[in-house]
Protein backbone atom coordinates (compact mmCIF):
# COMPACT_ATOMS: atom_id res chain seq x y z
CA UNK A 1 0.00 0.00 0.00
CA UNK A 2 1.52 3.52 -1.18
CA UNK A 3 0.92 5.42 2.42
CA UNK A 4 1.65 8.91 0.11
CA UNK A 5 -0.63 8.16 -2.17
CA UNK A 6 -4.12 9.82 -2.25
CA UNK A 7 -6.22 6.76 -1.44
CA UNK A 8 -7.36 4.41 -3.56
CA UNK A 9 -10.54 5.17 -4.73
CA UNK A 10 -13.75 2.64 -3.99
CA UNK A 11 -11.67 1.34 -1.18
CA UNK A 12 -11.85 2.63 2.35
CA UNK A 13 -15.40 1.58 3.47
CA UNK A 14 -15.90 2.27 7.76
CA UNK A 15 -18.88 -0.55 7.29
CA UNK A 16 -17.95 -3.98 9.21
CA UNK A 17 -18.58 -6.69 6.62
CA UNK A 18 -19.72 -8.62 9.61
CA UNK A 19 -19.44 -11.95 7.85
CA UNK A 20 -20.98 -14.13 11.27
CA UNK A 21 -24.46 -12.27 11.15
CA UNK A 22 -24.90 -13.30 7.36
CA UNK A 23 -25.10 -16.95 8.23
CA UNK A 24 -27.48 -16.28 11.61
CA UNK A 25 -31.27 -15.62 10.73
CA UNK A 26 -32.12 -14.29 13.99
CA UNK A 27 -29.28 -11.91 14.26
CA UNK A 28 -29.71 -10.31 10.91
CA UNK A 29 -33.49 -10.27 11.52
CA UNK A 30 -32.96 -8.62 15.09
CA UNK A 31 -30.86 -6.06 13.24
CA UNK A 32 -33.45 -5.40 10.53
CA UNK A 33 -35.12 -2.81 12.98
CA UNK A 34 -35.94 0.82 13.15
CA UNK A 35 -32.67 1.80 14.27
CA UNK A 36 -31.20 -0.04 10.87
CA UNK A 37 -29.97 1.99 7.94
CA UNK A 38 -31.05 2.17 4.03
CA UNK A 39 -28.47 3.17 1.57
CA UNK A 40 -30.57 5.00 -0.57
CA UNK A 41 -30.01 4.89 -4.69
CA UNK A 42 -31.40 6.65 -7.52
CA UNK A 43 -31.42 3.91 -9.91
CA UNK A 44 -27.57 2.32 -9.26
CA UNK A 45 -26.62 6.07 -8.66
CA UNK A 46 -26.05 7.62 -5.01
CA UNK A 47 -28.05 10.06 -3.61
CA UNK A 48 -26.23 12.89 -1.69
CA UNK A 49 -27.03 14.91 0.54
CA UNK A 50 -26.19 18.81 1.63
CA UNK A 51 -23.19 17.50 3.59
CA UNK A 52 -22.05 16.20 0.65
CA UNK A 53 -22.10 12.25 2.12
CA UNK A 54 -24.04 9.59 0.77
CA UNK A 55 -27.94 9.64 2.06
CA UNK A 56 -29.40 6.79 4.58
CA UNK A 57 -33.09 6.29 5.28
CA UNK A 58 -34.88 3.88 7.13
CA UNK A 59 -35.64 0.11 5.93
CA UNK A 60 -39.61 1.96 5.71
CA UNK A 61 -38.26 3.19 2.48
CA UNK A 62 -37.42 0.58 0.53
CA UNK A 63 -40.17 -0.73 -2.06
CA UNK A 64 -41.95 -3.59 0.08
CA UNK A 65 -41.36 -5.72 -2.80
CA UNK A 66 -37.57 -5.13 -2.85
CA UNK A 67 -34.93 -7.65 -1.74
CA UNK A 68 -33.02 -6.22 0.85
CA UNK A 69 -28.66 -7.19 0.66
CA UNK A 70 -26.61 -6.66 4.60
CA UNK A 71 -23.75 -4.55 3.79
CA UNK A 72 -22.70 -4.89 7.47
CA UNK A 73 -22.20 -2.52 10.49
CA UNK A 74 -21.52 1.24 10.64
CA UNK A 75 -19.65 2.20 13.56
CA UNK A 76 -22.65 2.76 15.52
CA UNK A 77 -23.48 -0.93 15.54
CA UNK A 78 -26.25 -0.31 13.23
CA UNK A 79 -26.97 -3.13 10.53
CA UNK A 80 -26.82 -1.06 7.05
CA UNK A 81 -28.53 -2.28 4.54
CA UNK A 82 -29.44 -1.90 0.69
CA UNK A 83 -32.62 -2.58 -1.16
CA UNK A 84 -32.53 -4.69 -4.86
CA UNK A 85 -35.51 -2.43 -6.23
CA UNK A 86 -38.11 -4.17 -8.89
CA UNK A 87 -37.14 -1.55 -11.53
CA UNK A 88 -33.36 -2.63 -11.02
CA UNK A 89 -34.52 -6.21 -11.91
CA UNK A 90 -33.02 -7.28 -15.60
CA UNK A 91 -32.42 -3.76 -16.16
CA UNK A 92 -30.17 -2.72 -18.99
CA UNK A 93 -29.91 1.04 -18.54
CA UNK A 94 -26.56 2.73 -19.70
CA UNK A 95 -24.32 4.21 -16.73
CA UNK A 96 -25.73 8.25 -15.59
CA UNK A 97 -23.28 10.11 -17.26
CA UNK A 98 -23.54 12.52 -14.13
CA UNK A 99 -22.11 9.69 -11.97
CA UNK A 100 -18.85 10.30 -12.21
CA UNK A 101 -19.89 13.65 -11.09
CA UNK A 102 -22.00 12.63 -8.09
CA UNK A 103 -19.44 9.80 -6.75
CA UNK A 104 -16.60 12.91 -7.40
CA UNK A 105 -17.91 15.06 -4.33
CA UNK A 106 -18.21 12.05 -1.97
CA UNK A 107 -15.70 11.44 0.67
CA UNK A 108 -13.66 8.46 -0.08
CA UNK A 109 -14.81 6.15 2.79
CA UNK A 110 -18.87 6.89 1.48
CA UNK A 111 -17.18 6.18 -2.10
CA UNK A 112 -16.08 2.91 -1.22
CA UNK A 113 -19.33 1.97 0.34
CA UNK A 114 -21.21 3.11 -2.53
CA UNK A 115 -19.09 0.75 -4.42
CA UNK A 116 -19.45 -2.25 -2.56
CA UNK A 117 -23.33 -1.35 -2.88
CA UNK A 118 -23.62 -1.20 -6.17
CA UNK A 119 -21.82 -3.87 -7.25
CA UNK A 120 -24.17 -6.19 -4.78
CA UNK A 121 -27.31 -4.52 -5.65
CA UNK A 122 -26.64 -4.74 -9.20
CA UNK A 123 -24.93 -8.66 -9.67
CA UNK A 124 -28.68 -9.61 -7.30
CA UNK A 125 -30.57 -7.96 -10.24
CA UNK A 126 -28.81 -9.58 -13.16
CA UNK A 127 -28.52 -12.77 -11.44
CA UNK A 128 -32.23 -14.04 -11.17
CA UNK A 129 -31.72 -17.40 -12.30
CA UNK A 130 -29.77 -20.00 -11.80
CA UNK A 131 -27.32 -20.61 -14.72
CA UNK A 132 -27.09 -24.59 -14.20
CA UNK A 133 -30.53 -25.34 -13.79
CA UNK A 134 -32.54 -21.85 -15.19
CA UNK A 135 -35.28 -22.17 -12.53
CA UNK A 136 -35.52 -19.19 -10.35
CA UNK A 137 -33.02 -18.39 -7.54
CA UNK A 138 -33.92 -16.48 -3.83
CA UNK A 139 -31.40 -14.24 -2.32
CA UNK A 140 -29.46 -15.61 1.06
CA UNK A 141 -27.13 -15.20 3.51
CA UNK A 142 -28.02 -11.35 3.46
CA UNK A 143 -27.23 -10.87 -0.04
CA UNK A 144 -24.14 -12.84 -0.13
CA UNK A 145 -25.33 -15.38 -2.17
CA UNK A 146 -28.46 -17.06 -3.90
CA UNK A 147 -30.36 -20.05 -4.07
CA UNK A 148 -31.58 -22.11 -6.42
CA UNK A 149 -35.02 -22.78 -5.62
CA UNK A 150 -35.64 -25.97 -7.56
CA UNK A 151 -35.24 -28.78 -5.05
CA UNK A 152 -33.63 -31.55 -7.21
CA UNK A 153 -30.90 -28.45 -8.10
CA UNK A 154 -30.14 -25.82 -4.99
CA UNK A 155 -26.88 -24.79 -6.66
CA UNK A 156 -25.64 -22.07 -4.88
CA UNK A 157 -24.19 -18.81 -6.45
CA UNK A 158 -21.90 -16.32 -5.32
CA UNK A 159 -21.68 -12.34 -6.07
CA UNK A 160 -18.91 -12.18 -8.79
CA UNK A 161 -15.47 -10.70 -8.63
CA UNK A 162 -14.12 -10.56 -12.10
CA UNK A 163 -10.10 -9.58 -11.56
CA UNK A 164 -8.29 -7.61 -14.22
CA UNK A 165 -4.70 -6.92 -14.90
CA UNK A 166 -3.79 -2.90 -14.64
CA UNK A 167 0.33 -2.50 -16.35
CA UNK A 168 2.09 0.24 -17.34
CA UNK A 169 5.28 -1.04 -19.18
CA UNK A 170 8.95 0.39 -19.07
CA UNK A 171 11.10 0.46 -21.71
CA UNK A 172 14.50 2.61 -21.73
CA UNK A 173 13.08 5.09 -19.00
CA UNK A 174 9.62 5.54 -21.14
CA UNK A 175 6.44 4.49 -20.46
CA UNK A 176 3.90 2.43 -22.52
CA UNK A 177 0.14 3.74 -22.60
CA UNK A 178 -2.72 3.84 -24.77
CA UNK A 179 -6.22 4.56 -25.40
CA UNK A 180 -9.12 2.89 -25.91
CA UNK A 181 -11.49 4.51 -28.17
CA UNK A 182 -14.44 5.33 -25.81
CA UNK A 183 -11.63 7.20 -23.59
CA UNK A 184 -11.75 11.42 -23.90
CA UNK A 185 -9.63 13.51 -26.20
CA UNK A 186 -5.85 13.25 -25.23
CA UNK A 187 -6.54 10.70 -22.63
CA UNK A 188 -3.62 8.04 -22.48
CA UNK A 189 -3.61 5.29 -19.57
CA UNK A 190 -2.09 1.92 -18.60
CA UNK A 191 -3.53 -0.85 -20.92
CA UNK A 192 -6.09 -3.74 -19.04
CA UNK A 193 -7.73 -7.15 -19.87
CA UNK A 194 -9.30 -9.68 -17.60
CA UNK A 195 -7.66 -13.05 -15.67
CA UNK A 196 -8.56 -15.55 -17.92
CA UNK A 197 -8.92 -18.99 -16.61
CA UNK A 198 -5.87 -20.78 -15.98
CA UNK A 199 -3.22 -17.95 -15.75
CA UNK A 200 -1.64 -16.22 -12.92
CA UNK A 201 -1.95 -12.62 -12.88
CA UNK A 202 2.13 -12.24 -14.04
CA UNK A 203 0.93 -14.51 -17.32
CA UNK A 204 -2.40 -12.16 -17.70
CA UNK A 205 -0.25 -9.34 -17.66
CA UNK A 206 2.04 -10.49 -20.35
CA UNK A 207 -0.55 -11.50 -22.76
CA UNK A 208 -2.84 -8.46 -22.89
CA UNK A 209 0.44 -6.05 -23.48
CA UNK A 210 1.47 -8.54 -26.19
CA UNK A 211 -2.72 -8.79 -27.41
CA UNK A 212 -2.72 -5.34 -27.49
CA UNK A 213 0.09 -3.65 -28.04
CA UNK A 214 3.00 -6.55 -29.52
CA UNK A 215 5.08 -5.69 -26.81
CA UNK A 216 7.18 -8.79 -24.81
CA UNK A 217 6.72 -8.07 -21.10
CA UNK A 218 9.32 -9.49 -18.25
CA UNK A 219 9.97 -8.75 -14.56
CA UNK A 220 6.20 -8.24 -13.78
CA UNK A 221 5.32 -6.80 -10.13
CA UNK A 222 2.15 -5.77 -8.62
CA UNK A 223 2.13 -2.06 -7.39
CA UNK A 224 -1.60 -2.13 -5.99
CA UNK A 225 -5.19 -3.27 -6.13
CA UNK A 226 -8.05 -1.49 -6.01
CA UNK A 227 -12.58 -2.54 -6.26
CA UNK A 228 -13.55 -1.06 -9.33
CA UNK A 229 -17.69 -1.63 -9.21
CA UNK A 230 -18.59 -1.46 -13.47
CA UNK A 231 -19.98 -3.87 -12.93
CA UNK A 232 -17.25 -5.55 -10.42
CA UNK A 233 -14.07 -5.55 -10.88
CA UNK A 234 -10.84 -6.57 -9.10
CA UNK A 235 -8.24 -4.04 -11.16
CA UNK A 236 -4.44 -5.64 -9.89
CA UNK A 237 -2.50 -3.11 -11.14
CA UNK A 238 1.11 -4.18 -12.05
CA UNK A 239 4.55 -2.67 -13.38
CA UNK A 240 6.96 -4.82 -15.96
CA UNK A 241 9.77 -4.17 -18.46
CA UNK A 242 10.10 -4.62 -22.01
CA UNK A 243 13.47 -5.01 -24.25
CA UNK A 244 12.00 -4.41 -27.29
CA UNK A 245 9.98 -0.97 -27.39
CA UNK A 246 8.42 -1.91 -31.62
CA UNK A 247 4.85 -1.26 -31.07
CA UNK A 248 2.29 -3.62 -33.36
CA UNK A 249 -1.31 -2.06 -32.14
CA UNK A 250 -4.42 -4.25 -31.81
CA UNK A 251 -6.81 -1.64 -33.29
CA UNK A 252 -9.90 -3.71 -32.02
CA UNK A 253 -8.99 -3.04 -28.64
CA UNK A 254 -6.89 0.40 -28.84
CA UNK A 255 -7.26 3.36 -31.14
CA UNK A 256 -3.04 4.21 -30.48
CA UNK A 257 -0.60 2.98 -27.65
CA UNK A 258 2.69 4.69 -27.38
CA UNK A 259 6.11 5.03 -25.20
CA UNK A 260 5.96 8.35 -23.41
CA UNK A 261 8.78 9.96 -21.46
CA UNK A 262 9.26 10.61 -17.67
CA UNK A 263 9.13 14.43 -18.35
CA UNK A 264 5.90 13.77 -20.36
CA UNK A 265 4.39 11.62 -17.86
CA UNK A 266 5.30 14.09 -14.78
CA UNK A 267 3.63 16.96 -16.91
CA UNK A 268 0.51 15.00 -17.49
CA UNK A 269 0.19 14.16 -13.89
CA UNK A 270 1.14 17.72 -12.94
CA UNK A 271 -2.02 19.00 -15.75
CA UNK A 272 -4.51 17.06 -14.05
CA UNK A 273 -4.17 19.01 -10.69
CA UNK A 274 -3.69 22.54 -12.26
CA UNK A 275 -5.91 21.87 -15.30
CA UNK A 276 -3.68 23.34 -17.69
CA UNK A 277 -3.98 20.18 -20.17
CA UNK A 278 -1.19 21.31 -22.53
CA UNK A 279 0.76 18.22 -22.11
CA UNK A 280 1.44 15.38 -24.47
CA UNK A 281 -1.42 13.28 -23.23
CA UNK A 282 -4.34 13.64 -20.87
CA UNK A 283 -3.00 11.62 -17.43
CA UNK A 284 -6.00 9.04 -16.29
CA UNK A 285 -8.22 10.93 -13.30
CA UNK A 286 -7.00 10.36 -9.90
CA UNK A 287 -10.76 7.51 -9.47
CA UNK A 288 -8.36 5.35 -11.53
CA UNK A 289 -5.85 2.99 -10.10
CA UNK A 290 -3.48 3.54 -13.41
CA UNK A 291 -3.42 7.03 -11.63
CA UNK A 292 -1.64 5.25 -8.96
CA UNK A 293 0.66 3.17 -11.32
CA UNK A 294 1.67 6.33 -13.01
CA UNK A 295 2.02 8.11 -9.55
CA UNK A 296 4.19 5.38 -8.43
CA UNK A 297 6.31 5.16 -11.62
CA UNK A 298 7.25 8.90 -11.54
CA UNK A 299 8.40 8.67 -7.21
CA UNK A 300 10.27 5.74 -8.38
CA UNK B 1 7.97 -13.59 -9.55
CA UNK B 2 10.21 -15.86 -7.99
CA UNK B 3 13.19 -17.25 -10.29
CA UNK B 4 14.75 -19.58 -7.39
CA UNK B 5 11.76 -21.02 -6.35
CA UNK B 6 9.99 -24.06 -8.38
CA UNK B 7 7.44 -23.08 -11.11
CA UNK B 8 3.94 -21.90 -9.62
CA UNK B 9 1.71 -25.01 -10.17
CA UNK B 10 -1.00 -24.43 -12.52
CA UNK B 11 0.60 -21.34 -14.50
CA UNK B 12 3.05 -21.97 -17.23
CA UNK B 13 1.01 -23.57 -20.39
CA UNK B 14 2.53 -23.83 -23.76
CA UNK B 15 -0.60 -23.03 -25.26
CA UNK B 16 -1.38 -19.68 -26.97
CA UNK B 17 -4.53 -18.75 -26.34
CA UNK B 18 -5.11 -16.70 -29.63
CA UNK B 19 -7.83 -14.14 -28.42
CA UNK B 20 -7.74 -13.29 -31.71
CA UNK B 21 -9.05 -16.72 -33.43
CA UNK B 22 -12.17 -17.01 -31.05
CA UNK B 23 -14.22 -13.97 -32.29
CA UNK B 24 -12.93 -15.10 -35.62
CA UNK B 25 -15.52 -18.24 -37.03
CA UNK B 26 -13.53 -18.92 -39.97
CA UNK B 27 -10.10 -18.77 -38.92
CA UNK B 28 -11.53 -21.00 -35.78
CA UNK B 29 -13.45 -23.24 -38.19
CA UNK B 30 -10.21 -24.06 -40.54
CA UNK B 31 -8.66 -25.02 -37.18
CA UNK B 32 -11.10 -27.60 -36.70
CA UNK B 33 -9.56 -29.78 -39.46
CA UNK B 34 -7.57 -33.31 -38.78
CA UNK B 35 -4.80 -31.61 -37.54
CA UNK B 36 -6.57 -30.48 -34.44
CA UNK B 37 -6.44 -31.62 -30.63
CA UNK B 38 -8.68 -32.91 -28.77
CA UNK B 39 -7.70 -32.88 -25.22
CA UNK B 40 -8.60 -36.31 -23.56
CA UNK B 41 -10.53 -35.87 -20.24
CA UNK B 42 -11.87 -38.77 -17.87
CA UNK B 43 -14.99 -36.73 -16.76
CA UNK B 44 -13.43 -33.39 -15.31
CA UNK B 45 -9.59 -35.69 -14.96
CA UNK B 46 -6.58 -35.45 -17.00
CA UNK B 47 -5.73 -38.81 -19.14
CA UNK B 48 -2.02 -39.56 -18.66
CA UNK B 49 0.20 -41.03 -21.35
CA UNK B 50 2.45 -43.56 -21.33
CA UNK B 51 5.49 -40.25 -21.62
CA UNK B 52 3.69 -38.80 -18.29
CA UNK B 53 1.83 -35.95 -20.33
CA UNK B 54 -1.77 -35.15 -20.93
CA UNK B 55 -3.45 -37.63 -23.59
CA UNK B 56 -4.56 -35.35 -26.64
CA UNK B 57 -6.73 -37.12 -29.32
CA UNK B 58 -8.24 -35.51 -32.25
CA UNK B 59 -11.80 -33.95 -33.00
CA UNK B 60 -13.31 -37.12 -34.13
CA UNK B 61 -12.47 -38.58 -30.40
CA UNK B 62 -15.56 -35.95 -29.41
CA UNK B 63 -19.06 -37.26 -28.28
CA UNK B 64 -20.60 -35.84 -31.34
CA UNK B 65 -22.96 -34.02 -29.17
CA UNK B 66 -20.08 -32.25 -27.41
CA UNK B 67 -19.55 -28.66 -27.31
CA UNK B 68 -15.73 -27.67 -28.04
CA UNK B 69 -14.03 -25.18 -26.22
CA UNK B 70 -10.77 -23.89 -27.88
CA UNK B 71 -8.10 -23.89 -25.50
CA UNK B 72 -5.57 -22.12 -28.13
CA UNK B 73 -2.86 -22.87 -30.77
CA UNK B 74 -0.09 -25.34 -29.87
CA UNK B 75 4.15 -24.79 -30.10
CA UNK B 76 2.99 -26.71 -34.03
CA UNK B 77 0.18 -23.77 -34.75
CA UNK B 78 -2.43 -27.02 -34.30
CA UNK B 79 -5.59 -25.67 -32.39
CA UNK B 80 -6.26 -27.09 -29.41
CA UNK B 81 -9.89 -27.90 -28.18
CA UNK B 82 -11.71 -29.83 -25.10
CA UNK B 83 -15.13 -31.30 -25.01
CA UNK B 84 -18.07 -30.03 -22.48
CA UNK B 85 -19.19 -33.74 -22.70
CA UNK B 86 -22.71 -34.24 -21.89
CA UNK B 87 -22.59 -36.50 -19.61
CA UNK B 88 -20.55 -33.53 -17.48
CA UNK B 89 -23.60 -31.04 -18.01
CA UNK B 90 -25.29 -30.43 -14.70
CA UNK B 91 -23.04 -32.92 -12.89
CA UNK B 92 -22.27 -32.51 -9.20
CA UNK B 93 -19.69 -35.10 -9.15
CA UNK B 94 -17.64 -35.07 -6.11
CA UNK B 95 -13.74 -34.14 -6.84
CA UNK B 96 -11.45 -37.80 -7.81
CA UNK B 97 -9.23 -38.46 -4.74
CA UNK B 98 -6.72 -40.02 -7.32
CA UNK B 99 -7.10 -36.37 -9.20
CA UNK B 100 -3.65 -35.02 -6.92
CA UNK B 101 -1.50 -37.93 -7.91
CA UNK B 102 -2.70 -38.07 -11.49
CA UNK B 103 -1.52 -34.54 -11.84
CA UNK B 104 1.60 -34.64 -9.98
CA UNK B 105 2.85 -36.82 -12.31
CA UNK B 106 2.38 -33.97 -14.80
CA UNK B 107 4.79 -32.20 -16.46
CA UNK B 108 4.31 -28.31 -15.01
CA UNK B 109 3.24 -26.56 -18.42
CA UNK B 110 0.86 -29.93 -19.00
CA UNK B 111 -0.38 -29.65 -15.46
CA UNK B 112 -1.11 -25.70 -16.20
CA UNK B 113 -2.86 -26.25 -19.75
CA UNK B 114 -5.08 -29.41 -17.53
CA UNK B 115 -5.72 -26.69 -15.26
CA UNK B 116 -7.02 -23.93 -17.44
CA UNK B 117 -9.14 -26.24 -19.63
CA UNK B 118 -10.95 -27.58 -16.31
CA UNK B 119 -11.68 -24.60 -15.49
CA UNK B 120 -13.18 -24.01 -19.09
CA UNK B 121 -15.31 -27.13 -19.62
CA UNK B 122 -16.62 -27.26 -15.58
CA UNK B 123 -17.91 -23.68 -16.35
CA UNK B 124 -19.20 -24.23 -19.69
CA UNK B 125 -21.49 -27.54 -17.60
CA UNK B 126 -22.50 -25.55 -14.42
CA UNK B 127 -23.54 -22.47 -16.53
CA UNK B 128 -26.35 -23.93 -19.30
CA UNK B 129 -28.92 -21.30 -18.30
CA UNK B 130 -28.80 -17.31 -18.20
CA UNK B 131 -28.78 -15.83 -14.95
CA UNK B 132 -30.91 -12.84 -16.39
CA UNK B 133 -33.64 -14.05 -17.59
CA UNK B 134 -33.57 -18.15 -17.31
CA UNK B 135 -33.17 -19.12 -20.64
CA UNK B 136 -31.20 -21.59 -22.19
CA UNK B 137 -27.43 -20.35 -23.76
CA UNK B 138 -25.25 -21.56 -26.24
CA UNK B 139 -21.57 -21.35 -26.82
CA UNK B 140 -19.95 -18.13 -28.05
CA UNK B 141 -16.15 -17.35 -29.13
CA UNK B 142 -14.81 -20.53 -29.07
CA UNK B 143 -16.51 -21.12 -25.55
CA UNK B 144 -14.87 -17.74 -24.32
CA UNK B 145 -18.42 -17.08 -23.50
CA UNK B 146 -21.98 -18.19 -23.93
CA UNK B 147 -24.88 -16.39 -25.16
CA UNK B 148 -28.25 -15.69 -24.21
CA UNK B 149 -30.43 -17.79 -27.21
CA UNK B 150 -33.83 -15.54 -25.70
CA UNK B 151 -33.61 -13.18 -29.32
CA UNK B 152 -35.21 -10.52 -25.90
CA UNK B 153 -32.29 -10.69 -23.66
CA UNK B 154 -29.14 -11.82 -25.16
CA UNK B 155 -26.83 -11.40 -22.27
CA UNK B 156 -23.38 -12.64 -22.60
CA UNK B 157 -21.40 -14.66 -19.54
CA UNK B 158 -18.22 -15.03 -19.32
CA UNK B 159 -16.12 -17.70 -17.70
CA UNK B 160 -15.50 -17.05 -14.24
CA UNK B 161 -12.47 -16.19 -12.50
CA UNK B 162 -12.49 -15.83 -8.63
CA UNK B 163 -10.06 -13.65 -6.49
CA UNK B 164 -9.39 -15.68 -3.29
CA UNK B 165 -6.51 -13.65 -1.18
CA UNK B 166 -4.39 -16.21 0.76
CA UNK B 167 -1.83 -14.82 3.25
CA UNK B 168 0.99 -15.45 6.08
CA UNK B 169 0.84 -13.34 8.83
CA UNK B 170 4.41 -11.94 11.02
CA UNK B 171 4.38 -10.81 14.14
CA UNK B 172 7.85 -11.15 16.59
CA UNK B 173 9.46 -13.50 14.37
CA UNK B 174 6.97 -15.80 14.00
CA UNK B 175 4.58 -16.96 11.07
CA UNK B 176 0.59 -17.57 11.91
CA UNK B 177 -0.70 -20.44 10.09
CA UNK B 178 -4.13 -22.35 10.30
CA UNK B 179 -5.71 -25.66 9.79
CA UNK B 180 -9.07 -26.47 8.29
CA UNK B 181 -11.11 -29.35 9.17
CA UNK B 182 -10.71 -31.01 6.18
CA UNK B 183 -6.72 -30.86 6.21
CA UNK B 184 -5.05 -33.79 6.10
CA UNK B 185 -3.12 -34.84 10.10
CA UNK B 186 -0.55 -32.43 10.98
CA UNK B 187 -0.85 -29.91 8.07
CA UNK B 188 -1.32 -25.82 8.75
CA UNK B 189 -1.39 -23.53 5.99
CA UNK B 190 -1.79 -19.62 5.03
CA UNK B 191 -5.38 -18.68 5.57
CA UNK B 192 -7.57 -17.49 2.56
CA UNK B 193 -10.48 -16.45 1.85
CA UNK B 194 -12.57 -14.89 -1.31
CA UNK B 195 -12.24 -11.34 -2.07
CA UNK B 196 -15.80 -9.64 -2.14
CA UNK B 197 -17.29 -6.62 -4.04
CA UNK B 198 -15.89 -3.44 -3.05
CA UNK B 199 -12.25 -4.55 -1.42
CA UNK B 200 -9.20 -4.59 -2.37
CA UNK B 201 -6.59 -7.00 -2.14
CA UNK B 202 -5.29 -5.56 1.23
CA UNK B 203 -8.63 -5.40 2.46
CA UNK B 204 -9.62 -8.44 2.08
CA UNK B 205 -6.48 -9.94 3.40
CA UNK B 206 -6.90 -7.56 6.54
CA UNK B 207 -10.66 -8.99 6.81
CA UNK B 208 -9.94 -12.73 6.68
CA UNK B 209 -7.22 -12.40 9.20
CA UNK B 210 -9.31 -10.74 11.34
CA UNK B 211 -12.69 -12.70 10.82
CA UNK B 212 -10.70 -15.98 11.17
CA UNK B 213 -8.06 -15.67 13.68
CA UNK B 214 -9.07 -12.32 15.01
CA UNK B 215 -5.57 -11.00 14.67
CA UNK B 216 -5.23 -7.26 13.02
CA UNK B 217 -3.17 -7.00 10.20
CA UNK B 218 -0.81 -4.07 8.60
CA UNK B 219 1.73 -3.46 5.78
CA UNK B 220 0.34 -5.81 3.69
CA UNK B 221 2.23 -6.96 0.48
CA UNK B 222 1.61 -9.28 -2.76
CA UNK B 223 3.87 -11.73 -2.91
CA UNK B 224 2.75 -14.50 -5.63
CA UNK B 225 -0.12 -15.72 -7.48
CA UNK B 226 -1.62 -18.99 -8.66
CA UNK B 227 -4.37 -20.34 -10.68
CA UNK B 228 -6.25 -22.81 -8.98
CA UNK B 229 -8.66 -24.69 -10.33
CA UNK B 230 -11.11 -25.86 -7.86
CA UNK B 231 -13.30 -24.61 -9.54
CA UNK B 232 -11.61 -21.50 -10.86
CA UNK B 233 -10.01 -19.56 -8.27
CA UNK B 234 -7.10 -17.26 -8.63
CA UNK B 235 -5.10 -17.23 -5.25
CA UNK B 236 -2.98 -14.01 -4.67
CA UNK B 237 -0.67 -14.78 -2.35
CA UNK B 238 0.40 -12.27 0.58
CA UNK B 239 2.11 -11.19 3.30
CA UNK B 240 1.50 -8.83 6.12
CA UNK B 241 2.70 -7.75 9.91
CA UNK B 242 0.80 -8.09 13.29
CA UNK B 243 1.43 -6.25 16.14
CA UNK B 244 -0.84 -8.55 18.64
CA UNK B 245 -0.22 -12.02 18.50
CA UNK B 246 -3.58 -12.79 20.42
CA UNK B 247 -5.71 -15.15 18.44
CA UNK B 248 -9.77 -15.62 18.61
CA UNK B 249 -10.10 -18.51 16.31
CA UNK B 250 -13.50 -18.79 14.26
CA UNK B 251 -14.89 -22.47 15.07
CA UNK B 252 -17.13 -22.73 11.76
CA UNK B 253 -14.06 -21.80 9.51
CA UNK B 254 -10.53 -23.36 11.00
CA UNK B 255 -9.81 -26.32 13.71
CA UNK B 256 -6.96 -24.26 15.09
CA UNK B 257 -4.79 -21.05 14.27
CA UNK B 258 -1.16 -20.83 16.24
CA UNK B 259 2.14 -19.54 15.27
CA UNK B 260 5.21 -20.89 14.38
CA UNK B 261 8.54 -19.89 14.63
CA UNK B 262 11.14 -19.41 11.63
CA UNK B 263 12.90 -22.69 12.93
CA UNK B 264 9.54 -24.49 12.55
CA UNK B 265 8.41 -23.51 9.43
CA UNK B 266 12.40 -24.44 8.28
CA UNK B 267 11.78 -27.70 9.23
CA UNK B 268 8.72 -28.51 7.96
CA UNK B 269 9.52 -27.37 4.64
CA UNK B 270 12.50 -29.50 4.92
CA UNK B 271 10.33 -32.74 6.41
CA UNK B 272 8.27 -32.27 2.78
CA UNK B 273 11.28 -32.56 0.63
CA UNK B 274 12.87 -36.00 2.86
CA UNK B 275 9.63 -37.30 3.58
CA UNK B 276 10.68 -37.11 7.35
CA UNK B 277 7.48 -35.71 9.34
CA UNK B 278 8.35 -35.18 12.41
CA UNK B 279 8.00 -31.60 12.87
CA UNK B 280 6.00 -28.89 14.30
CA UNK B 281 3.10 -29.27 11.44
CA UNK B 282 3.30 -30.74 7.96
CA UNK B 283 3.67 -27.69 5.43
CA UNK B 284 1.36 -27.29 2.23
CA UNK B 285 2.57 -28.81 -0.73
CA UNK B 286 4.78 -27.98 -3.21
CA UNK B 287 1.46 -27.81 -5.78
CA UNK B 288 -0.22 -24.73 -2.76
CA UNK B 289 0.65 -21.07 -3.56
CA UNK B 290 0.97 -20.97 -0.02
CA UNK B 291 4.01 -23.37 -0.36
CA UNK B 292 5.76 -20.52 -2.19
CA UNK B 293 4.33 -18.04 0.58
CA UNK B 294 6.26 -20.33 3.37
CA UNK B 295 9.41 -20.29 1.18
CA UNK B 296 9.71 -16.89 0.19
CA UNK B 297 9.42 -15.86 3.73
CA UNK B 298 12.30 -18.10 4.74
CA UNK B 299 14.07 -16.73 2.62
CA UNK B 300 13.98 -13.20 3.53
Amino acid sequence: MMASAPPIAFAGSMIDRADHIRSAPDKLGELMNWRARLLLLDGLDPVIGDDGGLMWGTLADADPLAELVFLGLNPDGRGCFAAVAPALIGSTAPPNPRLWAAMAQLPPADLATYGGAKALVDWHARHRFCARCGHATVLAKGGWQRGCANEACKAEHFPRVDPVTIMTVECDGMLLLGRQPRFPARRYSALAGFVEPGESVEEAVAREIFEEAGVRVRDVRYVASQPWPFPSSLMIGCHGYADDPAIVIDKTELDDARWFTRAEVEYAMNDLKIGREDGAFLAPPPFAVAHHLLKWWIEQ
